[in-house]
């Protein structure tokens, strides 16, 4: 079978190879693989940003959607024939936290997905909802699970209140999609009009480009009749997580998910005090939750937002625009 | 100005009597009452099912709508013009449990709200939801503030959770409404097929007639592959508990609103103790919890179901169907 | 090696047997037993309350405390000479509820713990908190546990709230001296004022005799100044259940953890929804919940209240004594 | 009656000034004040540090214990002889978060205590702990209630866990005695080793000298076996934020509660995500937070530390060492 591997780390290393079949061990099945996204952790790690001293070649990505071929022994989870999804931290599989025990993530330092035939914790894989093909299915491990953790592990968020999401990347518009399913309004900040009024579409209340509004967190209080909003979604890092607090109400919380802009931030203490706030991080979430998730979709079918597809072939241009962001996930299909 | 009142504890002594308005002192408003809606307590309290002590005459009801004519001395919440609901305890400000000192509910033993004017505490009423009108607004005090309680003051219930609703009453209906709102899959039983045509119109994912599936416990649990429901909105009591308990899920949770069928219940303790589950109660909720769900309603815009309007002469009439119930609220409007 | 072990389901046919040492397969561990505490349900197995379809023999009982002598392959959280405790539900490991995927219980359908050496899964057994010896530690998986989950994964016990504890068994003196550890007022009722007077002197702030006092939840709220009780620890059921309402204040919780005097309860509905209680209800808890626990113990060095010991030959006579109830744990010790 | 009061904005202006005695208006306690303690905000806002546009003369302090010796109308929650004490936010009742319209803070904008009879609202006033007297009592309206609602309000502080209290000042000792009284591991701070010595006397279980040990959240992280401290409350600011989430389990979080050494902190992203950490701030308590706290000090019976007493008479010495700091809280009695 064929697939993708990287012998340095460089991500012009990365070449289509053909390998022999792996084999479902006790506890594993076989998945045929029916599409793979990519997340810009997949870059990083290529790049030796997560160490130089895994064992090569790496084999890049970690959100894959398939079918069982082949189950190992032990494996009640489940059967030939069963759709299924891969999930980013296989041995996390209970909690809101991932404990050191639960170390291990796919694509570094475990095995990534980007080939046709993988294998996979049967305890670490989910089912994969019912009304999705593998094409959507695969967006799911990181961005759909992060957003999801972020709302409904980290800020318990209940119809009626309002939040306000960073941007229009994967984990943004899954964001924007359950708190819209949750009952929620929703405030979108991009600096790009015409990714704004996708947002829109897709069911945004409000929107603000913050290269015209650069005070966008006062301006999201405003919306909110000046009490502030309940929770960010802040994915940039740097000053904007200062901002985020203009945004919000006394005792309103910020989730750190990202630091695209800055890799680190600065806080008053004094105005954070009176604001009486939190700030919560996170990093994706457990098996179970990623069951929950699905569950949820199950009941809502929302349509993952897919920016572009990529054939298997062309994993390297899916690669070079991951660099470039999109409006939603990459997705390589591996099939025509 | 002409209000409804009894004047001994028997609904055939109601009469519609010709009084002086009311004026609004401090801290109080003087509301034009634009609709009225009907509750079972009311009749109760009419045939002095909460003791027949209080001051005569007795006004009934709990529930309306209307526009602020007048404000007391001191009254920042509202001014005139403003549209504003009344709130069942009206000292009932915050948190999810009434206290003693919270006490003091409209209707009995304060003056009832079917009258062309009533003044209000400005604290204990809350603001029109924008998109309602009078006849919509005055079904929420008790009936939609019940649902939402139960849901997200004691299940904190999740986008992806299954509840088993009992019945098509006002607080059944709401409680339908509030689930699909928040993402939730819905199963709601009655005896009656044309009503559970009418909820799965509402939104229902499932529907179970409990006449021809006395073990509707059992059946909820199977449209859930087996697993058991989160959460059972019931409002029955009687044996109706036991088989709430049938349907959840390990650990789920039965929120007890209502004794239609029977003042009270019996379960075995084994059986409880090896689900693992949670009885809650709850009556009604304060008015912080109000002005939350008001949110939440302006954001879903959700339409009451409203089952039957009356003239405010016909006052006696709409008491009439009270006795043999409705699909939603029985509604009272003062002009026509 | 020698062990306990009934033929048939009566507790006549416990006889002490000579049997092959069992080995420690992937996964378990070997444990030299120490001691070992009775519980109730014990006895219900051997009677075959719990079903008479399980295989013979049966080895009852679940509790144990011992040293590891030897493990398996692949175990990595245990070593040989380390000291541990036997967990009931050695699947549950994670999680507040006890799911269908956790089954399994030791004693009944899994092997019991009465020998002079078993054999555990590592996963589902617990490290010894270093101050106690066997004799105290094979006190905690069922007694305490149940206590430590009943105030701290379903009560939410805090510092300052005052709490009533049926009784002076197992469960209900861990009870007391956890809700002790954790800073709040306890009250424990009793029909003995010997036991009373032993209960004062672990520190109970308050005992009622409810053969004095049949009213003892108006009695219990009477010492809060009338406002009620936060959290009732009910182990009885029956018409306890009632008496418990009557405890609490608003929003106040019962935990039903036994039916010590009645297989069943009935409440009226009215009063429970205006007292806006709750109903918990547990069995034991998880591993995860018994680590929490025993990092507690380690720093509070609270000392498990033991009833009577009797040596490994005279488990008959225990069994006899667990009848008619004890002050504590009911411990059989290995060594003279 | 004797009052101090600062006719400008600088200490130096605080003089001991003969005024009338106030009269307690409707819904007001008049107060013979027994003792004040006194807060590092007392000097800022002397100081102009919360704006200098408040009407002037200043009266300071705001944290007050002493006897009722009248009521004004409408006054139910006290009687005269009623021993009480005053809460720095008395608009704020109820919730975990002070809102817009919980504000006015006693000292400053509203008029401080540091006087021989002060003027209360009942409602924001609370019942003094009856084993307490008024040097003890007025310890706690700032210091106790913020250590308070750090562990039980944002950290839901549980037995078994661990916590570090960085340093030894009034927030500090009360979080040190409050973290003991809930069954806690304690962890406390300092650079100086007889400070260190005076809270290992109060029960802390272990303690850093960060001079000696510039990485102290390392050395915090190994003393619970390399797993990391559930908990830090942190006073410092600056880099010691970063030092407290080193100190961190995976999930663990951080009160930021003061600025003791620096007004801002900074935090690398990636790190804070990895860990899955929360920080939180808050700023006080409720009043219902402060009636909690007093039921359960109660109960624990502790006794808050006086680092040192003034006569009224010596308030101006009392301000010069609250400049360079006391072990303990600096109190002020009103009669010798």
């Amino acid at each position: 079978m064929w697939r993708w591997q990287a012998t340095e780390y460089s991500p012009e290393s990365l070449a289509l190879t053909d390998v022999k079949s792996p084999i479902a061990g006790p506890g594993q099945i076989l998945v045929r693989v029916g599409a793979v996204s990519l997340n810009y952790r997949d870059k990083v790690a290529l790049e030796g940003g997560f160490g130089t001293g895994h064992a090569l070649p790496v084999v890049p990505c970690s959100d894959a959607a398939g079918t069982v071929v082949a189950v190992g022994a032990g494996v009640h989870r489940f059967r030939i024939g069963d759709r299924v999804i891969s999930h980013l931290a296989p041995r996390w599989l209970h909690g809101s936290v991932r404990l050191p025990e639960d170390d291990g993530l796919l694509g570094i330092p475990l095995e990534g997905v980007l080939a046709e035939q993988i294998v996979l914790s049967a305890e670490g894989a989910v089912a994969t909802p019912r009304y999705m093909d593998d094409r959507e299915a695969c967006t799911l491990p990181i961005a759909a699970l992060t957003a999801w953790c972020a709302w409904f592990e980290r800020c318990h968020l209940q119809p009626g209140q309002t939040v306000v999401i960073q941007g229009t990347g994967g984990v943004a518009l899954f964001a924007l999609q359950f708190a819209e399913m949750a009952g929620a309004c929703t405030i979108v900040t991009s600096s790009d009009n015409q990714k704004l009024e996708r947002v829109s579409a897709l069911g945004a209340r409000h929107t603000i480009n913050y290269r015209l509004e650069p005070r966008w967190g006062l301006a999201a209080k405003a919306l909110t009749e000046g009490v502030g909003v309940d929770h960010v979604l802040n994915v940039a890092g740097g000053a904007s997580v200062m901002e985020s607090l203009s945004a919000c109400r006394a005792g309103g919380s910020i989730v750190i998910a990202g630091l695209l802009e800055d890799a680190e931030f600065t806080l008053p203490i004094l105005p954070f005090i009176l604001q009486q706030g939190t700030i919560h991080t996170l990093s994706v979430g457990s098996r179970d939750a990623f069951e929950a998730m699905n569950r949820a979709l199950e009941i809502s079918e929302i349509k993952p937002v897919i920016g572009r597809e990529f054939l298997f072939s062309e994993a390297k241009a899916a690669f070079d625009l991951l660099e470039r962001g999109a409006f939603g996930k990459i997705v390589i299909r591996m099939s025509s």
